[in-house]
């Protein structure tokens, strides 16, 4: 049950986005919900998924489980477990190892003041340094999730309500997090001081409640009936309870920073993020990068799914015909066969394959919205020269990314950034193209609709492409140990 | 463990193509090619799959089970038990009920001269009737698949060699199929006589062996890196075994009667059958469309994943911008929750989203590639106008569906096919659209290169158009019941 | 899930019988009562189990799982796919390689005069002579189980009823065999002409419907209250119907050759067996052992469970203490730890352990039934000694095992039969017993109320104990290959 | 997979042992004999079991699942994962709704000092007011067990050294237990104050490096070639690091009180316990009984397997044959049949059958070692007068059974205790037995050596059968509620 356990499968030239979360109060079917909301999150997060709901009379109720939110909640006697007019849940992507069922969130606890149930996406940069201290204490970690550090600085916080606890807990922590929380009296959400993951608020129709929601996106809105409300703020916290809903902002007023890379790749196309419908801007990314970096072709090809608005933009506004040259295969399951040398080097791609009549004795322009190892373009290349292609050149709707991301998104260690080793003209060679252009960072700006990037005052957190961390990055400065003597589970 | 057994999952707006098959003669890795060739034609049948290998020592290998191919062959061990140069495989779709393993093929039987296993792609039209003269005879059936009156048809001649045992088998069988089989000596590869459906042969490079491949679509050769030789051709059958390959006619010269439907929906977009490409076929069908049913419109807007190809063709040869207005969900698992009332009413759709931006405001044509029930389309209708289109017209790739498939496709009885019931207003008005229009039938054969369609002699089957059957419907005809008192398998 | 893979388990000092039946015409529950049959008869197979039911308009349903019989038939939703009044069982032991689904009975065919079922205990001695002619003749198996050659036998047959039918098949093999059958009209059971194998025909009481139970052994009737009529007779096929019970006898009077290993270790000690009662018949042969062989001791210690009866007479004649000096655990699953080469020294007995205080310092009669490989033994007297006993004599209640059963009792071949190899004095050294006595052969039959056996004409099967084979090998002495090119399943 | 989930299964007159413990320090393959160990206490808990294992570099490994050891440990995979030379090991039985594995123990969690893994036996008294203060002073428990207690206490604990912390926590906890633990440094064995539950110390032989051992009883030490040397003491703690075993006593001088019904029912027949062999003793109790309840009869049979030794003494004495006139059946899955209404008035007994040929007709004797609830009782001797017996006295080797246990055995309360509610003679006409009798208090202190009950000093804890409780019972006297809000698992 290792996920991407096989080189064959594993798409190591794609960063993961680390969660998805979902929440509903006051609602009948608050579990349904919440189960269809994680399904239009799905793409935040595969690997696992948790809701946990609150009946009537306060009980809370908890299902989690390994695999995709149909796979755990398809069925009707596991929804019968989860009753209540109030839910949250969560989508997870886990790195390998950490894909234990306690590392699934909601996260739950019993605290004096009665349960309490929490589920963010995000990561916390400083949750060692704060983890060492607890433990110091006497607290006992459970989970290896930054969100039992956030249930432990709230079980000890010396605060009487429940907000203030919460506030207490988020004034000690440092990082980039949209959290969803459920206690017996209230749904809360509430982003980092900067707001750099997303999360929005949303409402049922009069006829379903008039409840309210908070999702990751707002397609997950969509799915449930729910209207846009608008986006929570960075740094505010939402308590919704049966009197309404009542903001507060503890952190005072911080520059914005929205992850810029929601737009390139995270988002849905279809949600609309910060007041930018996440479709029509990869599509501009597409018209930036076809201006700056034009080259004579005679088909633009997206590498599907994600590089398909990036590509009609490109297409469009470079007058090149715009084709399905490279078909993805959505039967993918998690694992696969394990290549002999033979089929090593057949190269084969289980998830993309050429459609020759379409590329063979043409110049091609491929574009994609990222290279993070550059071992998926590399082959791709491989498999449309294969095809029959006489040129190919690679447009990238986002600039290198030459570092890693700490607030949330799984990229691996600058020394296999393929960017962060590697000039432009170097990495053209490895990955076997006759040109590769990515859209400048400013190029970027403009396609957002702005002037360009400001350095500033940056609109957006661009760390991944600047260096520019703009929460400290405490842990890794403290040089501390990622990992306590946490236990070693043995083999399944 | 029920497929689709979800009302809100089942999309019953698309016909089932039965199966995919594969074979391979005279390489290393027969087993894992085979797996590959068969994740290749995934698309072509997701209920079940088997491999049978064939080892030096001329003793087979089997393992069968329900799911993805990924699914059952990934596993190490599982392959080590597959070993040898020959193997054969298949993709089954499978109708509810009849998912059972015994179903699952390759079928395997021994033989008085040894081992065989066959599977095949399509349906025989006088199964049941042959199948009670055999039981009359005393011949058991394990299985309720066509499959297996090939193999007692065999196993009882009275000729000596396989080839002729096989030749007499088929000469007493109605129906579309293509099949491959592998004994200890060949494999060997068969279309029907009109060649309804599609069988290629490819040829492994030298360093990988030179061997021959057998294959529904040539997708599955191009992923294995053999190269594309030729379409076998209706009523051929080739035996390939190690002096080489062995062509043989038994039926004479018959007019080919390819279905038109693989053009249409169920090939992959990447293959050439009967060498024509599908996704340059389904742009020219769009475009054909375009010039027979324009309308007035701001976005054309393909339903997908199947439409793409075709609304791409439509948009540009209509001058409207093409746009990605519905979203698909591609995480959809095997089951789905149950919906209550409440949800129901939510018109969820959980494979299809709506792109509100690209909607809202805006006249939408609808690009599909066929209406079977209309309830799919019903919904989308719905969606999109949720979504805030302010005209809604649909457009379909294919002449309406007014007739069932007994030649290995899936449809529903006449009773359930919408345009056997209903006129194109009344579709219209049912399914909610401003207009409806299918492309002609003359206007299908022109997409496909034809002056249009010769009504003596078409060049395609195009019954579930037409209602013209090229083969005897004996089972339904003789008003054979079509099931025996087969055994019931208790609840699992 | 390989039963007894681990060395450290298996327990290859005992002979594994074959299979046990139950049937059971005209009762509501009938499946219900079948599954309770099966799990009185647990102790005759327990790698497999199998039901099939017959409901009121005339359908079979079936339900097979590998496992114990709670293990498969304890969920309501399999059993309420069980409906009917009429109802056939089977428990299955199988040797390695074969414990596939397929090969799990009741075995199903559909005939021309409807559906059939069956099941048996035993084995056939010209199976595989008799399956060559069938395979040659166009039949196709689908098992590896002698029963399906009963299955085609009887579909080929030219007689027009099915009990003609049936005695046209039994008339052409050979072998020891008990078998129950179900049609569209009556429950069938037989016994081989020698009735080897056992078959008792039961009647529920009245206020259950009156109806008519056939099973392997007394205690299967016990458990479903049903009150004991009658032994099936060797030879006798009885036809149970809505008219009542019809009796033939097609093969005419042959003298009986009861397995006399029934009463030695197969049969369920509160079984009653061809009139004489199990448990008090194991006692006589412990008393008999005891006057044949009698030494000087503190205790007699049985090794459980099978020993115990007979230890108990042995200590009873013997006039010396009998005492629980082994203890058997019962909580020992399928698999356990592979041991490391410090285990192995340890002679781990996962089964047995030794009760210290009973044996330390005393002389010890240990009683056993049987010894087969000798392995077992050898580490159980081991055991006794580590655990202080000055002295070990061993006493088993049957004569040496010298000959492999062919008659459906899974003995390893004569190579492995300690006895076969070594005479008694050898046995005894390599066991490390100081005496070592068995039962003599005429000692044995006065246990069983005979004068001793008579050499021409022995009362009962006893081929194990003399090689004297009652019935003819034909598969063994026409050196038939046993396995036809069978198919081999890859690893699950 | 509910454990007991059937009427007919559910074993109501026996109480539950809570536990199985076992350690071992210094020995290749620790986590083998761990799971070796557990496998032989097996009958003090089959719900779940886990092993800790802790490697050279100081990494703690575990294992835990639901189920019996070697459905567990039978796998190499698994046993590959707990490498090292240290191990702890636990067996539990679990009331319905805990069985969830993050209840199973050993218990594990990261301290300032490095990991501490925990597993006990017992249960506590005070848990839940320790709970309540834990909780608010900001623990988070993630378990239900009494365990985590022990842990937090621990955690919180303001000593230095991990013994203190152990000490001060002990010293806060009220009730009966017997402890393992493991933290890098040492394997810590602990009993309390009175030594209710059982635990003994062993020691490797020197060829298998001469470690100590720790169990639950002394058959564990057996199977892993193990010499016993003595019981721990009440409330003594033994450390076991690299410099050998290190005794303290923080309690002081108690009187002990161990559990008498460890030696009438939990502890394994071949157990040695404080020094008193269980089998031995138990005769001498069956002895006991006969001389104070005699009674005419023909047989005496005991309820197996638990009445067996007690029936033997019995028998001896009173000169009455002693006969297996019940078989028990071994092979009895964790689910089976639900009883439709005629089954269930057939009064079937899934685990015992009656041996009718020694029944019918005869004066019986029943003896079984307690009565619970009754029911089991009352359908074993309908089940016996079905058999033909024409008297059936019912003798039981312990006082009636009149109060429950709280110090970890698993008794229903009073309102189902049958001796709580009716008096002897009500109990043997519920019953339905000619007579019924129990041994005296006084006569079961006499089997066990002693001169009879001492009402001022107990030499046992007897609480079951006197209502003297010798540890308080905080948490039911302070009336505090048993659960806090704790999290409801969804159905699975």
């Amino acid at each position: 049950m290792m996920p991407n356990a096989d080189p064959l499968l594993h798409d190591d030239d794609k960063p993961h986005e680390e969660c998805g979360v979902f929440g509903v109060w006051n609602t009948t079917d608050a579990s349904a919900l919440t189960a269809l909301g994680l399904h239009a999150l799905q793409h935040r997060g595969q690997e696992a998924a948790g809701i946990v709901s609150l009946d009537e009379k306060g009980i809370f109720h908890a299902h989690k489980g390994l695999g995709l939110v149909g796979e755990n909640f398809g069925d009707a006697k596991v929804m019968a477990g989860l009753p209540g007019r109030a839910s949250i849940g969560h989508n997870r992507y886990a790195t390998t190892g950490e894909t234990a069922l306690r590392n699934v969130q909601p996260l739950y606890a019993d605290f004096e003041f009665g349960g309490f149930a929490v589920a963010h996406n995000g990561n916390l940069t400083n949750a060692f340094v704060l983890k060492r201290a607890l433990v110091r204490r006497g607290c006992l970690f459970q989970s290896t999730t930054d969100s039992e550090v956030f249930v432990h600085l709230i079980a000890i916080s010396l605060y009487t309500t429940v907000l203030d606890r919460l506030i207490d807990a988020l004034k000690q922590v440092q990082g980039a997090y949209s959290l969803v929380a459920l206690h017996n009296g209230a749904l809360i959400g509430a982003r980092d001081p900067l707001g750099v993951r997303p999360l929005v608020l949303g409402r049922l129709p009069a006829k379903m409640g008039g409840g309210y929601v908070l999702a990751s996106e707002t397609c997950a809105l969509d799915i449930v009936g729910a209207d846009f409300q608008r986006d929570i703020e960075p740094g505010e916290i939402v308590v919704i309870d049966d009197t309404g809903l009542h903001s507060t902002k503890p952190f005072g007023k911080v520059a914005s920073r929205f992850c810029i890379f929601e737009y390139i790749y995270f988002a849905r196309p279809d949600s609309v993020t910060e007041g930018t419908p996440v479709y029509a801007t990869r599509k501009s990314i597409g018209a930036e990068l076809a201006r700056e970096s034009h080259v004579e072709a005679d088909v633009v090809v997206p590498v599907p799914d994600s590089g398909v608005p990036a590509a009609m933009g490109y297409a469009s506004e470079a007058g090149i015909p715009f084709e399905l040259g490279i078909i993805r295969n959505h039967y993918v399951g998690r694992t696969f066969i394990e290549p002999t040398d033979q089929i090593r080097n057949l190269g084969v791609k289980l998830k993309h394959s050429a459609n020759r009549p379409i590329l063979a004795g043409k110049r091609v322009i491929l574009v994609d919205d990222s290279i993070v190892r550059g071992t998926t373009s590399r082959k791709i290349v491989e498999m449309v020269r294969q095809a029959g292609a006489t040129e190919v050149h690679m447009r990238i709707s986002s600039p290198p990314t030459t570092h890693s991301c700490y607030y949330g998104i799984d990229t691996p260690e600058r020394s296999q950034l393929m960017a962060a080793q590697h000039d432009v003209a170097e990495m053209a060679r490895i990955i076997g193209v006759d040109s590769l252009a990515f859209i400048s960072l400013d190029g970027l700006y403009r396609a957002l609709g702005k002037e360009g990037r400001d350095p500033k005052k940056p609109a957006y957190c661009d760390a991944c492409f600047t260096g520019e961390y703009a929460i400290p990055l405490t842990d890794w400065q403290a040089n501390e140990e990622k990992q306590l003597s946490l236990l070693q589970p043995a083999a399944q």
